[in-house]
């Protein structure tokens, strides 16, 4: 192949292009809820404990536990009812010897008390309750710091920020995290290329869709994307593009200029940065013409132009990159068994993602193989809802075969 | 249980509040990138082919496939080299009969060409190229609309949109697609709460997390939201700002005032409102208090104030209602199989959501039980990584149990 004299394998590529990463994006203050999405750059303390307060786990009655000692359905104690507890109440009732405050669950105890008695253990007459069991210290109470104690790490570092956090960070009073502020320069090459605004494109151009699709994949990871756009045919303007952009940047991302039969403007370009390592194409299909560098600690990413093989670039070099810079591990994806339809064939020594049509049949789950060839099949995106790996190690599956399938869209 | 004298059973629940909705968002047109996480409201057709144009799926020289007839490694053909195409080309030259055109990958076939023979199986002397094959009529040729024809259907009504599907509507020139722009309001009740930015809260009060949670939550579907507030423990109050929320947005979400030992204001208010069903309390664990309603053929859905109850009602009453009332479908959730570390106990007839910690030891995948009791264990919510649903018709599971579980966060 024109340009590609060896391909390297992705897991070689991957552990080259990570190890000499030396880069760490900065950090910036967040209001907690819009800290989803992004990572934690620092280990989150409790500041305060939770529950904040003992407060009662049970509908019921605040006592005193030693008051309650020797009760029982045929022989009840009588506690003096002094006051009532909702979970919101201003007014804090105490609890002296002999007494009783009705509460309820969440409410803060009464001071004095130290354990409830439920309303079924209980019955009130006049102003007192009868209690018809004898109750150990702490029954039916949350102790204050039971469940988050103060001083606690709640969030670590390298953790993506998920709704539910926010649910427990809120609840600590936290109303802004430090977290990673990945930045990335995206930088589109190709001759050929018209932006969407311009659509239609003149004859023989096309639309430069691969920049839309690779700024929300990456947004996805909570990264924030600057479009520098379309640059010239033009090794000079390029090569001065990314020098500026790795000034500025944590990621610099290409598109286009690499793949066989393209103009090749962008290696030249990174070649002249002497970058630490340099990778020239990698042994993924769809997906070889994607390539990637380390240019003064930061990484410079190429990525094909095309968007089925773009997606590929993204996942090989884009994705570990942005996580190995926050200190993250990669979300889990779902995935499912499935009979494959058609036998898939996949050259050797080479990692093959098949996109697949995943769908029910008499109960069965089946993957219909979309297309194996060709970084053009742009239907496939839209088409398949699921996604076959084949590892370097095979030569693809038969009809038949059960394979494991990352899930991308709901299955029909 | 004081307020709750029988618990529906969720599949129930959803059943009889799902087929009294009666309401379906409206719709805007929205820039494509924007639509990733929407919902497109309207079928997506192709207004134009992709390929646009006949065009080169190999380096090579394009030829008409008659001038080849007889060719081969004995006996080539000459043709004249008449120009060159690449993907960028504006100049289009045209190749005649006994004529060649050198063109690249993904450039366009140049008029009167039919058939691309590759570098492979020829050579350049002089002006002329050697041809050492036969080949047939588009050999080689991305034809146009093979990939997508126009007029065809690239994004189904009720498709979530990813960033590949913008990669394809893209490349289609499609600029702005219509989605469905759901609406939800959300009203807070509960005298004890105060919100996050008035933390740390006064003694006896707690921080209005769940509204942050829900937000995002429901943010995550593609769901605008207007936070209304904190509503006062009133019921005509609550009442009149539901019945407002109902003019305006497309769903109403409460949080609070459903549970077991809080004042019972939300019930009462939505009741007044003549609701078409009412479902108060629901057969899950956490997550009793969660309520649901329908008024005038619009969701109104009461949920715990407790954080990891909330949790559980938007899973079962928040998310089906969205995707119903936008015709999506629950997007695929990644589970695996592990190993539990400890016995569960769960209640018989009752959902149970059981957070888990999932981690593996010698190479197998565990997963030990966090707490299955109280809807208040808040640190669940982030030590957990997982999510183990023990079914109605279950106990729970020995220690030992193989189990299909959800994985909420990375496994360490």
């Amino acid at each position: 192949m024109r340009g590609f004299k060896s391909l390297t394998p992705i897991r070689e590529a991957q552990r080259a292009l990570l190890e000499r990463i030396n880069h760490t994006p900065t950090e910036t203050e967040t209001p907690t809820p819009e800290a989803v999405g992004k990572v934690a750059s620092r280990d989150v303390v409790a500041p305060m404990d939770i529950p904040p307060f003992d407060r009662a786990a049970f509908d019921g009655y605040a006592v005193r536990a030693e008051d309650t000692i020797g009760a029982s359905r045929t022989s009840p104690i009588m506690l003096k009812l002094v006051g009532r507890h909702t979970p919101g109440s201003g007014q804090l009732a105490e609890v002296g010897q002999g007494e009783a405050v009705e509460v309820a669950t969440g409410a803060p105890l009464p001071r004095g008390a130290d354990a409830v008695v439920p309303y079924e253990e209980s019955t009130v007459r006049g102003g007192y309750v009868e209690i018809y069991r004898a109750v150990p210290k702490y029954y039916y109470v949350s102790r204050r710091g039971e469940d988050v104690a103060r001083g606690e790490v709640v969030v670590r570092r390298g953790r993506r920020i998920k709704p539910w956090d926010v649910g427990v960070l809120a609840s600590l009073g936290i109303k802004k995290i430090y977290v990673y502020r990945a930045r990335a320069a995206l930088i589109s090459t190709g001759g050929e290329l018209v932006e969407l605004d311009d659509a239609p494109p003149p004859p023989g151009k096309i639309i430069n869709s691969t920049r839309h699709m690779l700024t929300k994949l990456m947004e996805g990871l909570g990264v924030e994307v600057a479009y520098l756009g379309i640059a010239p045919d033009d090794v000079d303007y390029i090569y001065q593009k990314i020098r500026e952009a790795l000034q500025h940047y944590d990621v610099v991302v290409t598109t286009g200029g690499v793949s066989v039969g393209e103009p090749d403007y962008v290696i030249p370009a990174v070649s002249r940065l002497n970058p630490e390592v340099l990778i020239h194409g990698v042994a993924a299909r769809p997906g070889r013409p994607n390539s990637a560098a380390v240019v003064s600690g930061k990484p410079v990413l190429m990525l094909s132009g095309f968007p089925v093989a773009a997606v590929v670039g993204f996942e090989i070099f884009v994705k570990p990159t942005i996580l190995k810079m926050v200190g993250a591990r990669e979300e889990p994806a779902p995935t499912v068994r499935a009979v494959l339809t058609r036998r898939v064939t996949t050259p050797i020594n080479v990692r093959s993602f098949v996109r697949v049509h995943l769908f029910y049949r008499n109960g069965k789950l089946y993957a219909e193989p979309l297309a194996v060839n060709g970084s053009g099949v742009l239907s496939t995106l839209t088409r398949g809802n699921g996604l076959l790996i084949v590892p370097e190690n095979r030569e693809g599956y038969d009809e038949g075969d059960e394979v494991e399938v990352i899930v991308l869209n709901p299955i029909d």
